[in-house]
Formats: C-alpha cells, structure tokens, sequence
C-alpha cells in the first residue's frame, strides 16, 4: 500500500530574479519550466528585464528601490555588482557566484549562495537537470529551501562551504578556461598552416571524455608521457618564432615529465 | 537510367600488419569489418601477434625475416622503431606516425603515411567512420591506393605533406595531451580539498563540445578572458603553496590577457 506523504511545497515560494544576463536568463526559465513563480524580474536595462520577464510569465523592473518583497531573491549580476545590489534587496537572497563570500550579502536577512557550475550562452537554452548546483546558507531552514529549489531543477546539489567553493571555481578554471587556451593555441597554428583545425574536434571530444571513464593521469598519451625527446625537440623547433608558445609548451611538457 | 561503375577493386589488395599495439589492433579490425584481407600479422609478442592473428583470420609471426610479400605492409610501431622494421620490408609499405619522415621507410619500395589522428585504447573497439586519417606516399598511383584504403575505414581522409602532419601532430598534443594536463591539475585540487571531481565532468565536455560550433576564441570564459583581477589574485593566493601549478596559473592567465 502507498502511503501518501504530504511536504511544504517550495513551489508555491515566490521568487525574485535580479539580473537578466546568460545566467539569469536560463535559471528563470528552468524555475518556470520546473512550476516555481518568479514574481518580479530586475535588470539595469528595462528593455532586457521585459523581454525576460514576458517569457516567465513575471513583472520587469529597472529600479532596485521598486522591488517586489518575495520570500528569495537570486541575484545573478556581476561579482563586481553583488554587494551592492544586495543592499537594496530587502528579503532572503543567494547570489549565484564561484567566488564571491556569503558575507557580502545583506546580512539582515538570510543569506545563501546559489552556484551552478557551468557557462551559460543567453539564447541556447540549457536542461538544468545535470549541472551540478554549489549551495549554501547563512542558516539550516534557509539551506533547505533553497536545496528544494536547487533539486527541482537539477539532479546534482552539492552542499559547500566557501572555501571549497572557492577551490572548486579554481579548479573549473584550469580544466575549462585553460583547456579552451590550449584549443586556442592549437587552432592558430592549424590556421597558420592551411590545416582545417576540424580534424582536432574527435580528438579533442575523446579527451574530454576519456577523464569519465578513467583519472586524467591514467588518460595522458603523448610525447611528454612517453618522455619521447625525439618528438618534444621537434615540437620545439617548430615552435621556435612563438616566444609564448614556446614557453607554454615547455612549462607544460616538462610539468607532465615530472608527474611521471 | 543507372550506369554502373566498374572500377578497380582494392579489398582485392593483401595486407601485412606490423604491430599488435592499441592502433594495429583497432585498424586492423577495422580493416577486416571493411572487407580487407589482412594476411599476416608481425608482432615481437608470438602470443600477441596470435591474439590479433586469430580475430583477423590472418597468419602470425614473430620474425620479420618471415614477412609474406603482400601490397602493402602498414608499420604501426612505435616511431623509434619505424626505421629499423621499414628496411626488413621488402614490398611497399606505409607507418602510422604523426612525426616521423615518409623518407625513414626503405626506399626501395613505393612508401606512405598513414596517420590515424585518435587516442586508441586496445580494448575498446573503436569505429573509423569519424577518425581523421592523414595520408601521403612516394607516388601518385601509390597514394591512390592508401587513399582508397583510408576512405574504406574512414570518412575523412586529408592528403598531407610531412611539414603540415608535423605542425598537425604539434596541435594535437597542445590541443589534447596539454588540456588531459589541465583536467589532471583540476583533479589534484579538487582531490586535495575533499571534492569530487566528477562535478568537472560536464563542464570539461561543455567546453571540448563548444569549440564545434564557435572557435575557441570567442567561446573562451573565465577571470582572464575578463580580467578580474579580484578572481585572479585570489586563486594566485590558494596557489600559493604549489609553486608549479602558480607558474602554470601565471603563464597561462597572462597569455589569455595578452591575446585579448
């Protein structure tokens, strides 16, 4: 026999989106799609905060001082604009930043952080379900709300504290900022030689991949692994008119061989 | 009204594998699954050479003094053993190397690159179909019967000289050895700190999948690309300790700033 259980549904909360960028945009979306209410849509730019807020069903607004009390505020804006946007929300908040201390926030109320960790692109819509979600909350009952509305749009919650969230940003940085440099440095010198940088994309997909199935150190091939002086001193040569990517090429050749 | 097309018909050709490596492996079950007639299969390993021998329906050897003539022998050893099996071949013969010279393989015979451009794992089957396969030889009638091989395994075959599969090998290992190096360093941190790295997995595929659609340059993110420098001294600040992921954060960071 199925026993019904009946919870507080945090669907009914009302929600307050501050920000209308890549972020902004798809977490409204998926908040809506998922049944939550974003009352009220907040950006800079009125023009932005319309065209949002018609496709959440919401009210748009321009003016920080004209907010709508809901019991959450996302704010979504830039590190740089955090503070001081959170001094004019006068409810409980989360901001959605890597980096930035849940003490910045306006410690009137019940502060949070609301993280996912992905790069988002304003007209691509993307399905929440596997982007891993970092929270946090200044106290219990406020990190289980916004854990309830973390798991209705995403599979993947992570309770974290500042400081891990901080190295985890770091560390998101190295493998995709930096992994992205190295297909920047690739791409120029297919270009600079008539060589289609297409013929990478496999390659550089199984790579990606790979690191599912098996840790990136058991993943590495290549000259560096192998210490394979032959081919590294070739590579060299050939690098020798790129003072920086010569560097690059060395710093990261000889780091491998020491992992070895 | 279809006319049919007679032409010559080259899974007629035999073939000889030297190496029963992950590529000689892989290839050579392509090869067979393709319609190919592998002949013979060398391997230093008798065990090794049977192993491959038996799934090919081909014979096996350990003595390349034992070689059958065939059409073509495709060297897949490693490179430092090219040279060395190449003069033990005495009919026209191809190597699967990315950065060794058409001109290291005896030229008493017609001779070719064929240079699959992937990571090949001995166990996994992988399918050729997607795999670019980069080819060359001594002659024009020669290069059309590798040509017509790579196009029976692959879908993508590129006709390139030593200079351009050079600096393409080089872009391969910047664009794939160096960003698996990345995801390592990545997974250092996260380890040192008690996260689990599985929560990159999506975020790595994200940005390895982005590069498809937009070039690496516009589709770069991150504290370089806008230089926050608030970001970016405080991961110089959690790097303290690590004196070479600091060298590589610094290098890697500045030359995100300087290609702005």
């Amino acid at each position: 026999m199925n026993i019904p259980i009946f919870r507080l549904n945090n669907k009914m909360l009302k929600i307050t989106l501050i920000g209308s960028g890549n972020l902004g945009t798809q977490l409204g979306l998926s908040l809506v799609k998922n049944g939550y209410q974003v009352v009220q849509v907040f950006s800079k730019s009125i023009e932005s905060a319309i065209t949002l807020a018609e496709k959440l069903n919401s009210k748009a607004t321009n003016d920080l001082n004209q907010l709508i009390d809901t019991d959450l505020a996302i704010i979504a804006v830039n590190d740089d604009n955090i503070l001081k946007v959170s001094q004019l929300v006068h409810f409980p908040q989360v901001h959605t930043s890597g980096t930035v201390s849940m003490k910045d926030l306006n410690q009137n109320y019940p502060v949070g952080v609301f993280y996912p960790l992905q790069t988002f692109s304003k007209n691509t819509n993307v399905t929440f379900d596997e982007i891993p979600i970092c929270i946090e909350a200044s106290n219990k009952s406020f990190l289980h709300q916004i854990e309830e509305i973390a798991n209705g749009v995403s599979n993947k919650v992570y309770i974290m504290n500042e400081e891990k969230r901080g190295k985890l940003h770091l560390s998101a940085v190295i493998a995709c900022n930096f992994s992205n440099l190295m297909y920047q440095c690739a791409n120029e010198i297919c270009d600079d030689n008539d060589i289609p940088f297409e013929i990478l994309h496999k390659l550089i997909l199984e790579t990606a991949q790979k690191i599912e199935k098996s840790s990136p150190k058991k993943a590495q091939t290549g000259p560096a692994k192998r210490v394979d002086k032959t081919t590294i001193n070739k590579h060299l040569e050939q690098l020798k008119d790129k003072a920086e990517l010569l560097e690059i090429y060395n710093i990261l050749t000889n780091n491998i061989i020491n992992r070895k």
